[in-house]
């Protein structure tokens, strides 16, 4: 099933499955939004597919009636992994990483698809980062990598918008990665049994019909097993968060001559079996 | 006032306001955890006054009957400095910071006073950092530092536990500082109108009776109003978010011979006008 969540007119965030061109939404079946979806295991998803397969009509929405917003608007974490595609390291003049290189961006920053990536006024260098992301369903602490998928609920697009210049100014690189907007993500959450090798998906970034990234997650570096491993050997995982698992090359500092966001760009992350994920970019007002 | 959460025997987390050797829970008065008193502003704060005043006696409960938590359990950011003293810039043979240097833990690693810190069975070198950290009240973006009083709510005392190992396997930080356990606060959040200037504060820490760490707030490169606006510049500023604004000289790995930690340590993080941080460390079981 693909999962979003979206907004009624003026109305809060709800959980909802895509149904063709309508979403379905939950709160009849008792979630009231995508992380009480994502905590209730194999007995919630029971519930939601004789919810769906009986879906009442006031429970249905055409998606024209409704705004998609990022399918885990605000995750308890939002982890980011660095450097985890070869060719992304080598264009950035970096080493192949042994050992993941993880760091983060505030959850607050989180938008959805269509809404506008907005280029800060202090930075010169904005950067798009196409990248592949999963989500915990089931958290837990020391997760053998050969259990990954009971704990992962499925899969999502994720763009890792980037201020070059802040992230470069010190040794640190989170406070250039989360500017309010700078993690575009959706347009749903694909759940993991739709997807037979999360490991063998094309993913490409494209602005102006121009495809400036493309690449497979088969050449992930670390792939979900080592990740959730690595990550839980640290940190109890939970409902919710989602990992960036990183960007292949192509991206807009390492091009001659760099091709950063201006407003006016629609920048598209595509992943197979995920779909597109579109967000126009504007100037801070 | 002094801020704390609490709990009684098995109940949820409550806010409360020390008094003397009592808590004046808030429930009472419509506070239903300490991120709605951050939230709350003038309004609430003149309220809560008016509670504490009036305190029934069903709202008062003496310390020994309740357990202190972390004053803001699960903030929405915890957001800390790196090099912030100079003293400990130069012992971890770093430059003098031009920029604040920033990284975060995640929320779910936070622990309250008496909690144990537990020593990662994966890290042979985890160690200690006396922290005095600020708390947002008034959230927002762009915030002039000259303003930094309408949104900072108060102080607290944090330890920024490291496992170095984890810290300097990649060049980002961050799993190195987001163990489960790794970030004790507290014991209280002392409000901004009790402390006349939070940049005159000795800080220290001691272990088993011996002064590790000892400096003064003056000594900060980076202070309140300069890591408002600098971090606001970035990202919108919510209530609840803690700033920890970095250590200064006398961590353990600058030791000679090194000084990690080890269980049966009890690590006493002392700021004045807030108390002492105190937690017990144990070995993974």
């Amino acid at each position: 099933m693909k999962f979003v969540t979206f907004r009624r007119a003026s109305g809060r965030p709800e959980a909802g499955v895509l149904l063709g061109d309508q979403a379905v939404g939950l709160a009849g079946a008792g979630f009231s939004n995508m992380l009480s979806v994502l905590a209730s295991g194999a007995e919630g998803r029971a519930k939601i597919e004789n919810f769906v397969h009986h879906r009442p009509a006031d429970s249905t929405f055409p998606l024209s009636s409704i705004q998609l917003l990022a399918p885990v608007p605000r995750p308890p974490k939002l982890i980011c992994v660095g450097l985890n595609y070869r060719d992304h390291a080598a264009e950035a003049r970096q080493e192949i990483p042994k050992i993941p290189n993880i760091f983060a961006k505030f959850s607050n920053v989180v938008i959805g698809p269509g809404q506008p990536i907005v280029l800060p006024k202090n930075s010169r260098q904005p950067d798009y980062e196409a990248e592949f992301a999963f989500v915990i369903g089931t958290g837990g602490r020391h997760i053998p990598g050969y259990a990954w998928r009971e704990h992962v609920f499925g899969y999502t697009a994720f763009n890792d918008v980037s201020a070059r210049d802040f992230q470069r100014a010190t040794s640190q690189w989170m406070i250039g990665k989360t500017f309010d907007t700078f993690a575009p993500m959706g347009p749903c959450l694909v759940s993991a049994d739709e997807i037979a090798d999360p490991h063998a998906l094309d993913i490409s970034l494209r602005i102006g019909g121009e495809t400036l990234q493309h690449s497979n997650t088969r050449e992930l570096i670390f792939k979900i097993p080592d990740l959730l491993a690595y990550l839980s050997s640290v940190v109890t995982l939970e409902p919710g968060d989602v990992v960036a698992t990183g960007t292949p090359a192509g991206v807009g500092f390492a091009r001659t001559p760099p091709r950063y966001l201006q407003p006016g760009d629609e920048v598209i992350v595509s992943i197979e079996g995920i779909g597109e994920l579109r967000n126009p970019v504007v100037a801070e007002s």
